[in-house]
């Protein structure tokens, strides 16, 4: 399989070193309108084929076209590599929009391609060992899930806090709580600088009786990156900080008895053991590319594929939508799409 | 000065304790309705007058009469002991509504009498530090205030999470804030047991560039009860759990140049030293009992008045009514009164 | 059963508050040389017999009498007490050399009278907890233990630092390994001030191969009060300035393979799971008291009793013996008595 | 500069990609006798010249040879690359004995070259704070050091646990405290496995009243790089595990009153400020091969030269001394050699 690399910022290095690190792909290709990064990745690479013009990955003879560019250009790289018949790689967030998701998936499925939208904390193992846990019904039923991911951050001059940062959370949760249905959702914030907000809080409200919160910050003087969980149980923490644990499930939780008189306590809390579980240490992104590749040559959706690319994008258009709206609660629509 | 004390629940023996240890009261009095509190108060303190029979405190000799009784007794007993002549001490929050609050305080200026609201942590070494730091410019302008209080805590029977826990945290706000005015605020959360909030957020928006949060919980498996102040010259970690560094400063923050090229980076941050001021140890209660006592000897408002009381009940009546309308955000009016 | 409190120091108001209080006894009298302790002690326990001479307790009718004055004293007041058929409960360390505490062992024996010698922390939840984990052979062989408490604390004027603070963790050693037999101890540190050790490391080589290591600090910045037992199954780590997690069992542990070659790694570590139990917040001095009573009804020996006494100043006095000889190994020998 | 670096293990690739990048060096080789090794270093760094015999580097045209061998072959190969002109870098430790060192820096004298040692701590932002300092007097004198170094570590076949990872702490030691006099020293430890120590503590009397110990540990569940400097003005800690907050010094202490009663308290401590600067990030080894590579050119020593080397394998093989005769003190002897 050859693989063309399309942006060489911040991540696409990475990118380039884990498809390159892949056993099935014979050729790296990659492109960046900046010679001073073709430079950077040719010393560390010197197998790439490198070029400036990402139109030479677009029409070569790449398989699979990995796009790591602003996300404005997602759409029209993704539909031309789409178009000249190229699997794709798409980083988080998948679009701008959910109208440009959709024209995505519906091409890639006339087509019979697959869309990868890179989704990185999926393929993390403490996020897999959380689906793990919840999947065995450890935790019961979600009350709520609470996230954090704030730290005195680069502000992005093209997006929002909420754009940047919370696709890893929103993804997460989409993936932890596959089969809750969002219902609605609002999100508020401020913009100090620049006109983009740099921070933002998103509340999110299901058909079932759960409740998402989730807190992101460029301007916050301590790095915090946590998740709660809190099921009726157990509980569970994911502090992302944490060198050694990071997960934590609590066997503490809340009893709800129902008694006859009212007034007597009806809800009582629990404090038992906890347990953190060893967590699986192979880099994320060479799991990603894996299971990419594996989908491609097994003709099936892989694990965070286009259609999960337009579940966050769903929720971060309606996070748009609140914002500019004072903090108005936004339904969240079904997909148009079937799944 | 004689001291009154009605409800002698959770709160009320320190409140007992504190005011039978005042230099300047020379009798303290309490009622419950429940023998076995009087039975354990009179274990502690044997020099305290009791009785089951809270009128004989409204209309005894006491000089101030302290309530510390659920919140929808607050106004008919603070009424009462006004019109009875005496001083009050009103435990947080000051009372269930705004009406309420403005019926009281009329009828106490119109007396001339105090109304003290036990906004404790406002009387919390911390708290008097980080109101030092901030009255001496130290943070610049503040950004944002970020609240989390949340832990594996006692249900109330008779008030959600709001009404709870979010009085120490919108009072400590008011204080440090102070000139700060709040413009709107909207609320969501989720009852997840008895039909009362157990977890919600409060957002604030103030009339200056200015953006507040507040997380309450009642079932979080971690205790955390941690402000962040974020300035554009310092910010600020007010951390309640820590044991020795409860506040630190950082010398670190946003550095907004504007340029004529809009293309470049307008924002930059910059990470410095910290700095974890010493903290007094002071009970609070101690220099609130003392605050109150001296107020009433000069003449003049306390500290945490009823004024002050009345500013977070506003808040708390607006969060109320944001969570019935699915968190719509909710304009802060000004008050009727002249404070 | 009626008790009486030699002491009313730091500790003394604890003891006499925990006897008030158990069920059995009719009758605390108390005495302290210092009138202001007694005026105190009024205060809070009016029911309390007070005096400022000890012989009114130790010729009184006391069934049990408390020694909580410095350790100087402990042995001609407990010698006092027995030979005036008293049962006897003393402060840690049990007394200021083996001498003496062996020869209020075979007083007791004779007269059939209980000496129980309060090590504190026998009774503390979470070391009833790690007893039952390495009563179960959750840990397998202790390879080592690990102890180190330390802390900007208050000078003693009459002894160093280890007899100030190793007691605690020497009888929690002793008490968690009982079956290891110390071999050989050694001791250093240094005298910054007044000429008694403010900081000590404790080396003991145990029969078995084991080895344990204490750290003892009156002059450091931070508070540590940590214990690490490694054993060849799991490893466990107590932390005691932990708030909610207390003790860690670790999944983690070495591997030893004897291989043929010898060139061949023949070492390795695995990394597991973590375990936190949930730990009892009893009072420690409450049970203390209850089986201080119990024993004496039973005609047994308590839980922590003279011989666990002198167990831990027998390593005391090894200690000062090697600090007096620049750090030279010390033999721990038999106890002359039988136990 | 040409550098050529013999020994390609877990350090080696680090020293071959920091001489790459210095401005001066125009050519790297690099040498060992695995293949596999060489196969990685060169998919990394195409450029470098690579040999499966050392004496290629040793008797070729580096002007530097830097030595990152097992330490038994230290002595062999740097003397050798002395021999033929070379200047050395030698990783730590050292040498394998004080007189191994001894011949390294007498031959290197009379050669007018270099000798390196590579106490990569030195150049550690951390360090280098901390230094800055002791050196304005922040601290005032120094009263004791404590350093603790434990991990689930990998298990050395050729040297016990204090050849492995003391020479770390006790180069740190050496270089802040430039000007103490270590007097004395005693070693206590185990081996519980390979009859190599996997654990021990080094206990270091100084001709100035200060007193060091050091814990270093390859059995711990937990992960601890910690070193507390106690000085008679202000306490620091260095917590290396720590990602932000390296450095915390607090202005707290002892305060020593001579006084003519001697039953007064004597000495009283004092609770502070606290205050924890910012480090410098710069990779250490980047630092460390400017400054090597400086000193050539300024015909200087370096700042970690041998003698600074002979000073930690001084302690080093005091330490094996005393291990092996149940932790005797052993006197800490003068170099010979002029410094």
């Amino acid at each position: 399989m050859k693989v063309g690399v399309i942006g060489l910022g911040y991540w696409g290095p990475n990118l380039v070193r884990n498809f390159s690190a892949h056993s099935e792909v014979t050729e790296v290709a990659a492109s960046d309108i900046r010679e001073e990064r073709l430079k950077f990745i040719r010393s560390k690479f010197p197998a790439a084929k490198l070029t400036t013009n990402y139109n030479d990955i677009i029409e070569g003879d790449s398989d699979l076209v990995v796009i790591a560019t602003p996300v404005a250009t997602h759409h029209p790289l993704a539909k031309a590599a789409l178009l000249n018949g190229k699997h794709i790689w798409v980083e988080k967030p998948f679009t701008a929009s959910i109208r440009e998701a959709e024209e995505l998936i519906e091409i890639a499925e006339r087509k019979n391609l697959k869309i990868f939208v890179d989704h990185t904390f999926i393929y993390n193992g403490a996020v897999i060992k959380i689906k793990e846990l919840l999947d065995k019904g450890e935790l019961g039923n979600i009350l709520y899930f609470d996230s954090e991911r704030i730290n005195l951050g680069l502000f992005q001059k093209d997006v929002n806090v909420i754009w940047d940062l919370a696709p890893h959370d929103l993804s997460i949760m989409s993936y932890l709580m596959k089969g809750m249905k969002p219902k609605a959702l609002s999100a508020t914030g401020i913009a100090n600088f620049n006109g983009l907000e740099n921070l933002a809080h998103i509340n999110i409200h299901f058909e079932q009786n759960c409740f998402a919160h989730f807190h992101v910050n460029w301007v916050s003087p301590v790095k915090i990156r946590r998740m709660i969980l809190g099921g009726d149980k157990k509980m569970l923490v994911y502090d992302d900080m944490e060198n050694f644990e990071k997960i934590k499930v609590y066997d503490s939780g809340i009893e709800y008895k129902s008694t006859e008189t009212i007034h007597e306590a009806l809800v009582q809390y629990r404090i038992g053991d906890m347990f953190s579980p060893k967590v699986n240490q192979t880099e994320a992104l060479a799991l990603g590319a894996k299971e990419c590749i594996a989908a491609i040559n097994e003709n099936r959706q892989p694990l965070t594929s286009g259609y999960d690319g337009l579940d966050v994008v769903r929720l971060l258009e309606a996070s748009d939508l609140s914002l500019k709206n004072m903090g108005k609660m936004i339904e969240i629509g079904d997909s148009l799409l079937v799944t």
